[in-house]
């Protein structure tokens, strides 16, 4: 008999006693027995902060963002072995993909932000220079930097291989090491998963662990700098966020708790438009896929009371069609529950839905299953109920984690804005509209209710991810009853597993510890033109100063007429004289910028290979025929890219007027070829 | 005798029983009477949510951002009174305008960064548009609406006017009415800051209300839109963030609880130096100042081993001359403790602290005082400690909150780190040094463990608001011991208070949604030219062709030598040609947007009156000789401006060549005149 092993401290721990049997979905058999005795759960925290938490945070951004592509790769390699796996756990070949093809997803989405949005360092800057006294002596910067602790992360059982890899992106790119403790019911996946991360050898020791089973004492060690990420239930949502470690510690606690998400039919999508077809094709996918056992399901349907009967009739023959069974089975299309007991909480959750509501599709307690013994496996038929007494309070408070919906009537979006709130927070919610208007009105009163919102209609069907899916760009997690949580949402979730520390002081003390010039900080101004250095001799504040130059009337006709910008302000006098910011003609914002340009650029090939943009421009005085420009440009960040010939430079760019006022500020943007491409 | 009422419901109401006597700090005799007895705390949470929200949420960000600038306005001219009844709570003058002026500081703060940094609109739009499909069909941001809740403060007794207003500012420009809880001790402070708020008539009914004396059934109101901010000390923290209320609805708690805040000397501070001299006065005044009442005091004075004895000197000659009395003397530096109770608490710590360190100065039992009774008065001498053995635990927890700091020695950057670290989550700590590398480690070290890191020296010491004061435009809040919370922060503590939802759909929907143009909606191109619109009559999607230019090699040639630029890429085509980006010889990409804006500009008089900048320039495909340019302008964003005859148009601006690709990108932006300027 398989006993599943924890990987703590460094090594594979069998558990010290037999475990209890956990058993295959479909067939009923056992596949392997779980259990955390002899686990040392305060030493294995004490590992990952100790061992992995340093190794990890001596990487940058960028190397972190590496490795979790590498394993992105390495895990699709794997892959048919993990979808074979998760067959057992009652999935179709589609709800395996769902599983582990977005679980590597999330990674791959990671690692694209990682390297596109972070820097290459290990330090993160967040958000602008803050001036903190007239005098330009004092600022203030936020700065995050990783979290000293372990990412504990409990997961549920329903996604053993995209739950633990939705949390593991984020955490490792903020330089956290995981701890990983599945669900039990589906642990055997989740313990495949971490022994492909183990074996390829990607990830540093220490920086990702495993526990099967109970989690027993884990909690009680957790300090101040932890974090625990948790998805399941409201009700162990509660017991985790209230256990005395996480409270006196105040530890960084996150919760997704299953939620009665809603999706709205648009008044405009009757029978034959698009949108219906939509609305009822989405409600059904949300319905059998994983047998319903999504936290992001469709629970509530919301149709106009005059379409709720074509509603429920599409919906009904839909259903008619979906065959339930043995995933192996390539004409099953929905499989298994993930237990018998978990069977058997839907049906409970069934008989509280159906005091309050009718069942217009399916039998709770039958159906014929195809290839499989549906006794022996958790099989259950797709259950559509309808409640026109939308004033009942179960179909907004029951939730049954299976293949179960309700349909409900709403008067006018008011009313399906207030049904919606009824369920008191939720993961997702989706509209199936092409009326913009109606959108409009039901998005923004659905959003304070809402971690994430699907607009479906003929525009975005054909690419939409659909209601159910979080995606690794957007934020997932919902308030009150969804648990209050936020997860993922790109690279907001990797600073949740950070510090953002407010730093105040002098501008140069603020340039040497965030490594970007400040301004306010001196510059260096030498006889070498830094144009002239390569990517590893450039020094944030290596400045050129160019200029000065006269700008002419002729100047500024000639733009004119060069360019075709003949905007009255330039050309003509008595026009401009009325322009309340300019009070006479002016030159070209571009003519500043093109003559800058000239002032500063140093035209032998050299290490600069391009100005690939510009950022932030303000013209901040009109400069006027005769002023005369000066352009300053000193090196404000320098940028390595990993593995590449070069790097990106920005540099702060004043040009001033002839008494020293900014005319235009902005940030040139070129890239930088590394001295090793030469030498 | 003053009974403080609550401002509940829309009116004050005075208590049902006699209520507990508050005291004069200073004198001791009764000041006021304080209870909640009879205040229906559901009904005042309920008021707030049905009254108060929906009018907040109805104005934009810029008209919440005026009524905080108005009623920082009201409050500045009453601040003498506010000044004279702060006395009686023990504050010196100075102390009274820390926690008067601050507060009123934190109003404007917020309303200047509401205007500044926020759209005049009811939704924030929060980060980029994140394509979600290949075809460009479904595209996903994050929307920010106002929580339909209220914001509950609880607060501490030692900041009566800043607290209040430092928790209301964000709440309010976040659309959140509030509800204030003062601690006892000092409510009658509060009370009248309120009074002055209401009577002002400047905030919207509902959008603030009062509650004076104990709490009572409050919390177990709360539901899954409203907002908890407590201040005050680990213990309620705990006890609040446990409330079944709380934890039930996943509320929404934030915790600011005192730390033992550290200060670090720099090993290049030795005595002679700027830097020594700042630090010895910095201590000084953290401990003196509201008598060492601030969650953010120094507790801990870490200072290398070599200078403890001179540092401990300077301090005990510094406080020598610092006279403890009646604030209502000109010669008194400290004022009383809050209270009697207070000063038996900061005895209490006292006696444990000293198990671990000894008294260098002060008597804890034992002060002169000038102008008042040493024993009706909360009167303290300032206590300095000094523990040579810094591997005891109580200079690391125990805090007595009053006058009195620990001066520990430390080896080495790593050892001060380390120690700075057994605080296990501080709310502020300081450096002070002139030594950036010194800075960097120990700022890097204990940026994990801190909210607010300040680096002090003779560069910011001028313009420096100290190590105790938190500023809004920075986060304040710690982890661990410092209660875990994060508030201001500038716009992020408004964000605080709004709830995030990803929204999903195709960019047309989107576009509606958020009423800005997202690339893929459809552009609405008309004969007249979108410059020629007032911003009344200009639609998103508004948008100007123009073109096609040819660019010839005479134009690239004729633009390098008007303006200077002749970069080797636009002037030498064998240099050109080794450019591993280039290729070839290419036009400069500022000709590529001068070029642009001949194109696109419409040159008569009319409601466009500048383009004051660019953004987020990228520079896509270079431009050879002979390449055509065709430009596209399509109104993107639209932001009336409060007050004034114009607002900001930004243009989404897409220069392509012959081939349809892209060459430049960016947004341009213009100041567009509103129709009413000339109506």
């Amino acid at each position: 008999m398989v006993v599943l092993r924890s990987y703590v401290s460094g090594s594979w721990r069998a558990p010290e006693d037999e475990g209890a049997p956990l058993h295959d979905a479909v067939t009923g058999e056992e596949i392997a027995r779980i259990s955390s005795a002899g686990i040392d759960m305060g030493a294995a925290l004490h590992h990952g902060r100790a061992v992995g938490g340093p190794v990890l945070r001596e990487l940058t951004f960028h190397q972190r963002a590496s490795l979790l592509k590498a394993l992105a790769s390495h895990l699709r390699e794997h892959r048919e072995e993990l979808y074979a796996l998760s067959a057992r756990t009652g999935a179709t070949l589609g709800d395996s993909k769902f599983d582990v093809d977005g679980g590597i997803g999330v990674l791959l989405g990671y690692a694209s932000k990682g390297k596109r949005e972070l820097p290459n360092d290990t330090v993160l800057v967040e958000g602008a220079v803050e001036p903190l006294g007239k005098g330009g002596t004092f600022v203030g910067q936020h700065l995050c930097t990783s979290s000293r602790g372990i990412a504990v992360q409990i997961n549920a059982f329903n996604f053993p291989v995209w739950g633990p890899l939705e949390k593991l992106a984020p955490a490792f790119l903020a330089g956290v090491p995981s701890l990983i403790k599945p669900a039990s019911q589906t642990a055997y996946l989740t313990a495949r998963l971490v022994e492909l991360i183990v074996e390829s050898g990607l990830l540093p020791e220490g920086s990702v662990q495993l526990v099967c089973g109970d989690p027993r004492d884990l909690l009680d060690h957790l300090t101040e700098q932890d974090i625990v990420a948790f998805t399941g239930s409201a009700s162990t949502a509660r017991l985790l966020r209230t256990h005395p470690a996480v409270v006196g510690n105040a530890v960084r606690f996150n919760a997704e708790a299953d939620s009665l998400n809603c999706s709205v039919l648009g008044p405009d999508a009757t029978p034959g438009t698009p949108e219906f077809d939509l609305y009822v094709k989405q409600l059904v996918a949300e319905m059998t896929v994983k047998a319903g056992q999504k936290c992001t399901a469709i629970r509530r349907a919301l149709v106009p009371a005059p379409l709720v009967d074509d509603v429920t009739e599409a919906v009904r023959e839909r259903l008619a069609k979906v065959t339930v069974g043995n995933p192996a089975n390539p004409d099953v299309r929905m499989g298994a529950l993930a237990t018998l007991d978990q069977r058997e909480e839907v049906r409970r959750s069934l008989k509280a839905l159906t005091d309050a509501g009718r069942i217009v599709f399916g039998d709770p307690e039958r159906v014929e299953v195809k290839g499989a013994d549906a006794e022996r496996g958790a099989f259950m038929s797709p259950v559509l109920l309808r409640a026109d007494d939308t004033a009942r309070a179960e179909p907004h408070e029951v939730e049954a984690f299976g293949p179960v919906s309700t349909l409900m009537p709403y008067a006018d979006a008011a009313d399906a804005v207030a049904l919606a709130a009824r369920g008191r927070g939720s993961l997702a919610g989706s509209v199936v509209t092409a009326d913009p208007e109606f959108a409009r009105e039901v998005v923004l009163g659905l959003a304070p209710w809402h971690g994430r919102l699907l607009v479906l209609n003929s525009e975005d069907a054909k690419e939409s991810t659909g209601h159910g899916s979080p995606l690794p760009a957007l934020v997932h997690g919902g308030p009150g009853r969804a648990g209050g949580g936020e997860e993922m949402g790109g690279i907001r979730g990797v600073v949740h597993h950070m510090r953002r520390t407010a730093v105040q002081s002098g501008p140069a003390m603020l340039t040497a510890l965030t490594g970007r010039w400040v301004p306010g900080t001196d510059r260096t101004v030498t006889d070498e033109h830094p144009f002239r250095k390569h990517l590893e001799d450039l020094r944030v504040g290596d400045t050129a100063v160019g200029g000065p130059r006269v700008v002419t009337l002729e100047d500024v006709e000639h733009f004119a007429e060069f360019t075709g910008d003949t905007f009255y302000a330039h050309t003509d006098e008595e026009a401009a004289r009325a322009n309340p910011l300019f009070g006479g003609r002016v030159a070209h914002g571009y003519l500043v910028v093109s003559f800058a340009a000239g002032l500063f650029v140093d035209p032998d090939p050299g290490p600069v290979l391009a100005n690939y943009g510009l950022e932030n421009l303000r013209f901040l005085t009109p400069v006027k025929p005769g002023d005369e420009l000066t352009v300053t440009l000193t090196a404000k960040q320098i940028s390595p890219r990993e593995g590449a010939g070069h790097g990106e430079v920005r540099w702060d760019t004043d040009v001033t007027n002839q008494d020293g006022a900014s005319v235009a500020r902005y940030d040139v943007l070129t890239l930088v070829a590394k001295r090793s491409e030469r030498g």
